[in-house]
């Protein structure tokens, strides 16, 4: 019997990185919660786990930039990505009634996108706690008076209470994409459409990102994201996130990220997976 | 005697926003604190107040974009830019030694950006609280016991409270833009260095946004800040923001915006600003 794979992840059992890491790796996985991202990159550098699944960007709150830098810094490759809506539950224990809510614990970020909720129901107080997740587990532990919690379907599940509202939060369009992360890529893939995720670094001079742009346009390659990110201590120098669809092997491909590895200080190839 | 300027920002008093409010239009404010994005940008909208200060992108935590939403949609001009350093502090009540300390509360992000404090000192346990300055307004209002709070120093001096140890954040290159904003554009405006935010979207077809760049490219304009986001539910259309050294009114800048204009579905000018 093949040995379940070892996963890590940030956050409590029934986070959503939790789901994508289902999405990205089916069921019966060992998963292994983390408290802090880079505690999740060292269990994989490690040998402690099999694979790591990492939040991205989400498309209310912009780029993890963390996540970025642990990337860059411990060169674990991404060979899958996947995205994930977030959506949230009002979550009590079994056996209590919405009307005996009156707080509800939940992450900050959670409680501040479901403010409508709390709007049409002026008698419930929210309550800030460290982890969505975590706020289900506490309630099934503390039992506080009244309390209920905001997070996952995976959460209710996972420490057995009970959904009384689903999909509670205000923006229905708020996705968070996850990276799937190994120790080794995947060699040889091909067919279907994947995609390309790279670091490079430029000189803020007229132009500079142009011609690094240019190496792909020149070669009719498709750019799905870019974002930039002025370096710190460096106030003329920008880090740039670049994707595009296609792989290292290919040879436009490769012909272009010779091309722009003539015109950056510095260019990383973060990983290459298939387009979700 | 003219009036005070009114100001409103997102937060309690001593929060991040008013400090960068100070660094924009001085000392002698009146601070309007408000819970939400949305009813800052109403507040000025609707006349409550003369300006409201905004956070836009974190150079940890990249790009608030709910914040470029409500540009958009409220189309009030950014007047003016400012980047805050995000020092944390250790705050009691005067008269709490150090060595009292078992409880510290914070914001979920602030307490995850000292982790090397608590790892250092582990005695204490972070608890999540809604907002820096709000925990420690409670600490001065409830006194828990051993109670300290983690938060700006504008935070310690509003509420009364004693700073025990200053700068204990990991990471110092944590730095928060802000932009200022008002109901009319300041006319006429030029010297020094200008800069310009714009959106603008474009069809992601292969060459699309290298075309769009080339309008500021052709015509030398330095861009400061590249970002794409995908529009939700248009999986092919992208949001970019944008910002640029110059003004619109300036003749390339006239001629680069009416370019790009020609290739854009979408072209908003958020706002021309003294860059800083």
């Amino acid at each position: 019997m093949p040995r379940r794979k070892r996963v890590a992840f940030q956050g409590e059992r029934g986070a959503f990185s939790e789901e994508a890491a289902r999405r990205l790796l089916g069921d019966g996985l060992d998963l292994e919660p983390r408290q802090r991202f880079q505690e999740v990159f060292r269990a994989l550098a490690g040998g402690d786990v099999d694979y790591a699944v990492i939040p991205i960007e989400n498309t209310l709150h912009g780029s993890v930039h963390e996540n970025y830098d642990h990337l860059l810094h411990f060169k674990l490759p991404i060979i899958g990505e996947t995205q994930v809506r977030i959506v949230h539950n009002l979550i009590v224990r079994p056996g209590v009634r919405f009307r005996d809510v009156r707080r509800v614990y939940s992450h900050p970020v959670a409680l501040t996108q479901c403010l409508r909720f709390f709007e049409k129901n002026p008698q419930l107080r929210s309550e800030s706690y460290y982890d969505t997740a975590g706020s289900v587990k506490m309630l099934m532990e503390q039992a506080p008076e009244g309390g209920a919690a905001i997070a996952s379907v995976a959460a209710a599940e996972y420490y057995k209470a009970h959904i009384l509202k689903r999909s509670i939060e205000d923006d229905r369009s708020n996705f968070t994409r996850f990276f799937l992360l190994a120790r080794q890529a995947r060699r040889g893939r091909s067919g279907g459409s994947l995609k390309t995720s790279i670091v490079f670094t430029t000189r803020n001079i007229p132009g500079a990102l142009f011609r690094c742009l240019a190496t792909f346009a020149l070669r009719d390659i498709n750019l799905i994201k870019i974002e930039s990110r002025p370096l710190r201590g460096k106030p003329w120098e920008y880090l740039f996130y670049l994707d595009f669809l296609g792989a290292p092997h290919e040879e436009r491909c490769r012909h272009a990220l010779a091309h722009l590895a003539e015109l950056a200080d510095l260019l990383q190839v973060l990983g290459c997976y298939r387009q979700v």
